[in-house]
């Protein structure tokens, strides 16, 4: 039993077909124009799938379903995108549009919740049935696995773990309020706090890894002079962890998961980052040795995340929506 | 169809006989001498439900199950009470022992949890059927119910909400950690910043309210003179307002829940805490009118709420426990 994986992206929609193992069959990407009606788009897509197909030799009758990832806000009970900035979508029918060109069952799930799940069944948590998911990238995305269900609350709107205050009266967030986990412990946040320390300390080691341009600042910057012990590097990584360690003890007391898999750019720095967040977990998560431990892992899919997590909502335990 | 609904608390068990609409046939109290054995005390439940089914002529076969609520950190799938610092328990095997003279399916959960659930089953939370419960008491507690059923985490050890970090560095909280949503928003934050700004402000209409004596300061001295437009019973209150706001957003985002419930002393205040309430969750929830919109109520079970929310464990739609 196969499944089509669909991520849907800003500049283009990756697919492919996943096998029950999560194994890629083939897959391919197409460009898209995020000018064009969305019906065309979905149109290109169907024609993707069905090329897919031929070029793998699947028949349709062994496809189970159709998969599909999408950043912004999607209802995944009635398989709509309410809006997507990336996409400039707005009440988009994904679904309904696509069935006329393909009857398959499918379903889609916003690119967080799809990576929680495709890194539950098939990545760094598949020993797992309960996790949280934490993207740490241009914002902090989530996404809750629940008994190996997505969780996604009332239509699909739940999960925003980014966008939870742990700075009361903190920097300023995208979504409006002060002192969101985002603010704090997304990259872009680090790449602001990186330069905030920069611009106090001209003798940093961090000015001559950038080559004295504060516009080359990236997420390494601050942990990789950090590890050549500098110390106004250190002073940022130390204070990044720490609000990202308070982010996670928050869920971890509020959802106590089997662990917490960490995706986005920022996990590169592997056990830089998790080493220290274990210790914090250990030494702040309610109840300490009395309650059961919560692994700390970094997301294995990579670049295809997305596509296998968009198949694991056919070929995982699916969505538990809520209306 | 009937359940029995026992509430155990540190001086005493209240226990009695819920229908399926949540009314209680008949109810007793009997008070608990923690000193005693856990078995002791396990028999005396025993024999109290035995008394309880002959004076309300119930017959045992009409009884579905035994739904125990109890505080302390409780191990629902295994049926035992981990620790309890109220009834001086450890590793209690509380289900098994009643076991030995009541052959009766039973299931057991934590104080706020049961309440969590009754609220949602029989109390102010039913008309849906996803719900967050907070109970704003000498701490903060936390119910999370979906679909119906109580969410609790691996060995039931989730749901801490009191206990996640919405001002980084703050006040002390019980659990070690600073700035936990109980260290701002329990009715003992609320005393204690009402002590702190009557220590400020001599003048302040609080000093008259309490008759001039400090010890006298409760939950409702700084909403009272609020109302009355005292300026520093008002900066209590709207500082108050403001971190229950916060700790709600959070909740919002993370759950998304049709509604959340407010229980505890400190919701006797009504509208002058919900209003108030409403309005931040309108302004600072996630996705604002583009998310579904949550509905935020007072727990309406009062003191019966502890054993009717037990009987909810065997009414209601149960627990969905982790492992």
């Amino acid at each position: 039993m196969y499944a089509f994986g669909v991520d849907i992206g800003g500049t283009g929609v990756k697919a492919g077909i996943v096998d029950e193992k999560g194994n890629i069959v083939v897959k391919s990407s197409i460009a898209t124009d995020r000018s064009l009606d969305y019906r065309i788009i979905v149109k290109q897509i169907a024609q993707q799938l069905k090329d897919l197909a031929e070029k793998g030799g699947v028949d349709f009758r062994d496809i189970a379903g159709i998969g599909i990832g999408c950043p912004g806000a999607v209802n995944g009970k009635k398989g709509t995108v309410d809006y997507s900035n990336n996409l400039c979508w707005s009440d988009v029918p994904l679904l309904d549009e696509l069935k006329k060109y393909i009857d398959l069952p499918s379903k889609v799930s916003n690119d967080a919740n799809v990576a929680a799940l495709g890194e539950t069944v098939f990545g760094a948590g598949k020993k797992y049935s309960d996790t949280v998911f934490i993207t740490l990238g241009t914002g902090v995305g989530g996404g809750v696995v629940i008994e190996n269900k997505l969780f996604e609350g009332n239509e699909s709107k739940g999960t925003e773990l980014g966008h939870t205050v742990i700075v009361h009266g903190g920097e300023l967030c995208t979504c409006g309020r002060r002192g969101c986990l985002e603010s704090y412990a997304s990259a872009t946040a680090l790449i602001r706090d990186t330069k905030v320390a920069m611009r106090k300390d001209k003798n940093s080691a961090m000015w001559d890894y950038v080559g004295g341009d504060l516009e080359k600042v990236d997420g390494k910057t601050a942990f990789e002079c950090a590890k050549k012990g500098d110390y106004s590097a250190k002073k940022v990584v130390d204070d990044y962890l720490e609000y990202l360690g308070e982010g996670l003890c928050n869920f971890i007391n509020i959802f106590r998961p089997q662990a917490i898999i960490l995706g986005g750019g920022v996990c590169a720095q592997g056990e830089y980052l998790t080493n220290p967040l274990k210790r914090f977990i250990k030494d702040f998560s309610y109840g300490g040795d009395k309650s059961p431990s919560v692994d700390l892992l970094v997301a294995t899919l990579g670049n295809d995340a997305g596509l296998i997590g968009a198949a694991s909502l056919i070929l995982g335990g699916g969505v538990e929506t809520l209306l």
